[in-house]
């Protein structure tokens, strides 16, 4: 019992503080004069009162916390969260169950996107708010993780980016809080200038602040059922783009350009990388679109700029339906899905560095095939990457593929045709938002796949935000005979 | 031009083999009163020619090559065979263009079984057995391959094979010839089993002959449209099920075996592995077949076994059109098409040994995370994984998985529906034969794909049964700057 105490206590403070976020999208509603800031009240009602209730028992932690209470801490705190952030859907007059209510709250804490509702233009707007923030503060949140405790505890590779050397486990606490502060400055600060930018090019406060939170946290709920397609307007479409890369890219590099250190930021591989694939993919798309549209290049590329940005980094926003650009697009879409941005940014997917590991390994490997007696090192960043990375990372891409592949054979076995089984397992585990397809592609909704199968992609989620090895970890054995 | 000429020299005298084997189905269709005799003879003139004039121009090559001819002798000595082996199909009265020929050959001796002929069971008989021999021979090639060169190569993790701890790349071809002659006679013995077997159980002749060629080599060519399934034999199709798992085993366990060490063979963990592995997916698929069509479990046992073992071990023959069992079936066909057999044997795929490394690597991975400061190592067959033995089958990984995508999307820009181009693309680089879909699956030919989708199939095919690397690294600048 002793080892839980801490998590506890923890879960105490972070449900405390989303019951105080509820009050928000509360406010908003009885200021428009919507009824449903009743629902939000409740809900906060109950979430604040576990979460003190959860803090006050647990009382008087030192501020240690063991590796193994790292993990567990990570994925109760992400379980608890979503579980009581589904309360207001659940409450709302949406009549959502409460399947439907928990699968939107993973969908956005883990910042996927994949929506149960449809009529979201006439969706109360305390609701709509919920969702964006849930969002939005889910992007901070897996920020803050990735930079603070994943390294510590050498997820897929995730140990190369270290802050230093030492990597004493008792620390993480302190240095969470230390790192997180400027953090959470800067991700807000990037969140009013994208909404600014969003009411210039002419959206609605209500639009342009609720598009600012998905946006930056490459999280890609929107506020109409037809996604930023709506707007129909080149300017926002652009602002999107800038804000999706912004969110997409390693967050500390951006503490130290403020600093003025700029150089880290485009000398980086990982982000020339990133902008690499990004432009290929583009005009890759761009190209073959207008060969099989027939629209002009102009056009054929501001479709493929924002889709492809939108897929590539997890958002999940939608101008067009990609299912009608042809096969070729349809399947892009799909392994794109699967790459994700940057470590260190709010995007999931199996990111950018790990291909440069896996590559780098690759090319060493066709090295030693030729000088069989030569000495080569894979590198990243110009520094050697160590036997133990390349390990942990091929084993990321083993889980990866696994979990994938275990996700779609189980929604096949609920009755999901193919291309609907493999994009939804793939779009829940990158978390990125819409799937293939008549049913779950980017014109569609989720709402209508079985209770089974809701419950299955949530876990998918889970499992990809967290990095599958910290969830995955708990259940093995080992684990809990220490 | 040196660097060429033993690669020349072996090519000719690979020829010329090849040419005196075109002159058996020749004598079969000439004794059958076929005219098609007269094709063979004169496709076995132009490739004994070809392959003398090689032989004779390169003579007095002394038997010692370099690590980099090793590698251009492998693919050249391939393509040289698959294009001469194209021939007597090219040649005739089926009227295929040579790239219908091409393909055919490719799918032979890369014992894939993708088949572009309808009507087998008019076919003259020459020709069929043309495509037996093709395969057989394919599959004895590859064990030799794998058992004597590749292992050298150090290809994606094949260095754990290596026969003994000297790994001098000069004496490859002296070693290969030992261990050549006793596998070849052994590979012969089983044939003859096999087709003894199958003759017991009904088979004609003619049938038994072919079949066995084409089971013992997990090949899948059959000489009827309707596959395995025309004969409705439930002995044949447990003596097919029996050899395709001979096939699939590490043959050089079998030489020790013979020599009276039974025991490696039942104690390899890969041998173990693959049972299990099998074993579980009959079941499994056995199971849902039975819930879905409601036929008796012995029923779906049958269907189950033989059509797991098939796909499992790439073969390829079908009894059933797996498509009909529903969405989990057909995508459970789809991810265990990539698994393949042991290495050392005639399957393709990943192979089973893969799987086991990254799974030890994986294992170590979560122990490290739970125990930071504890020493782990991954294990195979008990010994201790060299780290980059590990890199190298990740590497292994990532190119199959990029290989896939890259001939997915390129059959997709071809106009393939995405089943068919994700199937296809599959079945190609795990040499299987059947992919999904109501054009390529089991019911299916390959005749109706547009001739480029052929041309880079037969490349997957190629790249597939060459490990990868094998021909990839040729395409390095570094390969040729030495």
């Amino acid at each position: 019992m002793q080892f839980f105490r801490p998590i506890l206590l923890i879960n105490g403070i972070l449900l405390t503080t989303l019951g105080v976020f509820m009050l928000v999208p509360g406010l908003v509603d009885l200021a428009m004069g919507n009824p449903d800031w009743k629902v939000f009240l409740a809900a906060a009602t109950v979430t604040t009162f576990v979460g003190a209730a959860l803090g006050i028992s647990n009382w008087g932690f030192s501020g240690d916390i063991t590796l193994r209470q790292a993990f567990a801490l990570t994925t109760f705190s992400w379980l608890a969260a979503v579980t009581f952030a589904a309360l207001p859907f659940a409450f709302s007059e949406l009549g959502m169950g409460f399947t439907n209510a928990f699968f939107e709250s993973m969908s956005g804490l883990t910042t996927t996107g994949s929506t149960i509702i449809v009529g979201l233009d006439t969706a109360p707007p305390g609701l709509l708010l919920w969702r964006a923030l849930l969002q939005w503060l889910g992007g901070i949140g897996i920020i803050v993780m990735a930079i603070a405790i994943l390294p510590m505890l050498q997820v897929g590779g995730m140990q190369i980016f270290r802050l230093e050397s030492s990597d004493s486990s008792q620390k993480i606490l302190p240095r969470a809080k230390q790192i997180a502060v400027s953090i959470i400055v800067l991700y807000v600060g990037f969140s009013i200038v994208c909404a600014i930018a969003y009411g210039f090019a002419g959206m609605s406060g209500f639009d342009a602040i609720t598009h600012a939170m998905t946006t930056i946290a490459t999280g890609g709920f929107s506020t109409h059922d037809s996604s930023m397609g709506g707007f129909d307007s080149i300017s926002i479409e652009l602002i999107s783009i800038v804000f999706m890369v912004v969110g997409s890219l390693p967050f500390v590099l951006y503490l130290q350009a403020i600093r003025g250190k700029v150089g880290p930021l485009y000398r980086d591989s990982q982000v020339q990388w990133f902008f690499a694939t990004l432009a290929t993919l583009v005009f890759l798309l761009a190209l073959y679109q207008m060969q099989k549209t027939s629209i002009e290049f102009s056009e054929a590329l501001r479709h493929s700029a924002f889709n492809v940005t939108s897929i590539l980094t997890g958002t999940g926003y939608a101008t067009e339906n990609y299912m009608d650009w042809g096969t070729f697009a349809a399947i892009t879409m799909f392994c794109i899905m699967f790459i994700g941005g940057c470590a260190g940014s709010t995007t999931c997917g199996l990111k950018i560095f790990r291909f440069q590991v896996i590559f780098a390994a690759l090319r060493v490997q066709i090295k030693r095939m030729i000088h069989p007696h030569g000495v080569f090192f894979p590198r990243y960043n110009n520094q050697k990457i160590n036997p133990d990375v390349v390990s942990s990372v091929a084993s990321y891409f083993f889980l990866f593929f696994a979990c994938f592949s275990a996700l779609a054979l189980g929604l096949s076995l609920l009755g999901l045709d193919t291309i609907t089984a493999f994009s939804s397992a793939g779009t829940a585990i990158a978390n990125v938002g819409p799937g293939l397809g008549d049913i779950v592609g980017p014109a569609g909704s989720f709402e209508p796949l079985p209770d089974a199968a809701k419950w299955l992609m949530s876990a998918g989620m889970l499992l990809g935000r967290l990095e599958l090895f910290t969830v995955l970890v708990m259940f093995t054995p080992g684990f809990w005979r220490i």
